[in-house]
């Protein structure tokens, strides 16, 4: 099917989902769940020609092991519709209802953003969650995988259609772009006519090709480079523990910290027990002249490395003079994700929460929280890094738009 | 200066008012207003250079009179900034805040986009009214306004900037992009180091060609093709105030009506009356075969002109069989900005309000009321016809952002 039909059909097709009930929705997520544990030698045999070919291709390790499906994670990618289904519909909600002037009553409603696509790299288990918050929000989702998924992903797609047939939703409400290539990705961001957004799940390369090649508009996603700042009145053990939980407890992700800032009146005392905690997990130090001097062991930060987001045992180390000097460098540095403080002090606490530009600010916690699920949303998209529309953390509410119902009664301007 | 110059600067004294005080904010907005005043001679001079070099460009009488200031012109400009001041602080709201289960306190808090360029067309008020709405919402402005209106809006936010230079506040918070040639527009639209969102304000056409162009995030405004449908059981009297209002009180703005759909059954009784009311407004109506059929004076309708934006006084008329297929017509060709439902049934109404996909969807009122002073908001920067972010009519809520501010007692993940 071209990229214009499959539009065509996904635009066609909202109306029924739109309006669908919340009952409705829920049991066709229940049974698009069974259909995954009902097919499941099915998608393992897809997998394995992916996974069989990444091989061939020499792909690395961790790419391998995030393409690679099992029974157990088949069952989570049924657990976690079924979860979906029991949160709340963000669908037909009237945040705010008011008379005006003119005695008309307006309200101010949810409703589906409409048609989203996602264009995401090798994670097949994507496929199925974000298939599941897009189809309770109301949306229709069209999905773009990567081509070493391409088998698992079509798969995955086949058998949550398949659950989908003893439902009153059309198969067309869930849609896999069968074509892998670079050209017909850039068509789909410029598919502004079916399109009502695109959200783009992967590395930093992908984002920034999305970002600049789209008409369609984007909720950029992801890209982290998350900083802690421990303040001169900060408590040793809380700074330790903060900063070795935020770089090593998954230095893989997006909310992992990547630079750690120290104020010059603790650096010669917290460093040494931070570069001790450290060294149990190989973390390799970048620092600058101050921090080097009070190292054992570290190369020497450059440039690159304050912008860099590592996602592995590196991180940036730098001794700043006051807090002035943590803020400037964290927005001047940052991506706008998650920035930490370690403080004792209330009007530090005040002034990092109000000044530092990013869509998580922490007062002694580690960057680490920074997720759908621990924000307690029950569900996560992705992690917005842009400030419009979505901010943070994007659960069900952030796939949703509005629109205005005005009831009158004959009024004219 | 040099666009990427100019952006810097913006981006640079984006902190300044990001956290300035309201009381700080409102004394500021008060003095440019005072130095409007204080500065009538110079913007009007400057004003008589653009209407004399349109004037001799033979420019139409309507897009003169858009162009043309006048003493009350920059009075009412004055009140609009005084206005602006009165209205509540957007920034700094946490809009809810609760406990995840390790026991942060996490808070959703509104602050400002960042920096915020705005395109727009000949009106010179556009330069004060957003510079307005910018500051009070913290946003830094960048204005790029119309070749032919550069002196006015030049002359404009000098004195803009003049009010600023007894407050705390840089002159920086608002600039003007003095290069007004099609080539730096399209860089503007590209700027995404230092543009957080870019409104365009004007025509289709210019509207057209950002959404196209840019990379920087887009809130759309404006384009409305609107529509009113006279249902079976609406009451004549009614129908026809709503349609003559939605048509003719001011046919060159975007929530005028352009299409009228009329149930079959009442196509008859009804389409006389309503044709007698145009008529007074010499309203030429583009009508299908049914509706030709019962009118003396129209002409055919062809496909185009259900799509259309007129912006005039021009109705395309079209005779439908049910409710299904006025509502399908809508979503059909509308733009998505406003359409209403003339109809005394319960059912109807219901139905009405929940299919039609558009900002602002009217029960028995006119089309004309989609406006942020007329829903109360106070202030408009315009109105979003895209489903990201807002939607509808934007006054300075929605020239806002959000970040999460976490406050944790050491907690780690």
């Amino acid at each position: 099917m071209t990229l214009i039909n499959l539009g065509k059909k996904a635009k066609d097709s909202t109306k029924f989902l739109a309006y669908a009930s919340t009952k409705d929705k829920n049991e066709a997520l229940n049974k698009m769940a069974q259909s995954l544990l009902d097919h499941k030698e099915q998608i393992l045999k897809a997998n394995q020609k992916d996974t069989a070919a990444a091989a061939d291709n020499g792909i690395a390790e961790t790419m391998l092991d995030r393409l690679t499906l099992t029974d157990e994670r088949i069952t989570a990618m049924a657990d976690g519709l079924r979860d979906i289904a029991l949160l709340s519909d963000p669908i037909g909600l009237v945040k705010h209802m008011w008379t005006n002037e003119a005695g008309l009553r307006i309200g101010q409603q949810t409703v589906p953003l409409g048609v989203i696509g996602i264009i995401y790299e090798s994670r097949p288990n994507v496929t199925s969650d974000a298939a599941g918050l897009c189809f309770k929000s109301g949306n229709v989702v069209i999905l773009r995988g990567g081509k070493e998924a391409f088998h698992s992903n079509k798969a995955i797609v086949e058998v949550l259609q398949k659950g989908l047939e003893s439902t009153t939703f059309q198969k067309e409400v869930i849609q896999l772009v069968e074509d892998t290539s670079r050209e017909t990705a850039r068509k789909m961001m410029q598919l502004n006519r079916y399109l009502d957004v695109l959200i783009p799940r992967g590395g930093a390369n992908l984002i920034k090709k999305v970002v600049e090649n789209a008409t369609v508009p984007v909720i950029e996603t992801g890209t982290g480079n998350c900083h802690v700042y421990i303040d001169q009145s900060a408590e040793l053990e809380m700074s330790k523990d903060i900063i070795v939980n935020a770089k090593t407890s998954r230095p893989s992700v997006c909310n992992a910290a990547e630079t750690l800032l120290i104020h010059e009146r603790v650096a010669e005392d917290f460093l040494p027990v931070i570069e001790q905690a450290l060294a149990e997990w190989n973390v390799e130090l970048r620092a600058d002249e101050a921090a080097q001097a009070i190292f054992t062991q570290s190369v020497p930060a450059t440039e690159k490395d304050w912008e860099t987001e590592f996602l592995d045992y590196i991180l940036a180390v730098k001794v700043v003079s006051s807090i002035d000097e943590a803020i400037a460098h964290i927005n001047h540095y940052s991506t706008g994700h998650s920035e930490a403080i370690v403080t004792s002090d209330y009007s530090a606490s005040q002034r990092f929460h109000k000044e530092v530009d990013s869509a998580a600010v922490y007062i002694n916690a580690s960057t680490r929280f920074t997720d759908g699920f621990e924000f307690g949303f029950g569900a996560e998209i992705g992690i917005s890094t842009q400030k419009l529309h979505a901010r943070g953390p994007m659960g069900l509410p952030e796939l949703t738009s509005t629109k205005y119902i005005v009831f009158g009664e004959g009024q004219i301007r």
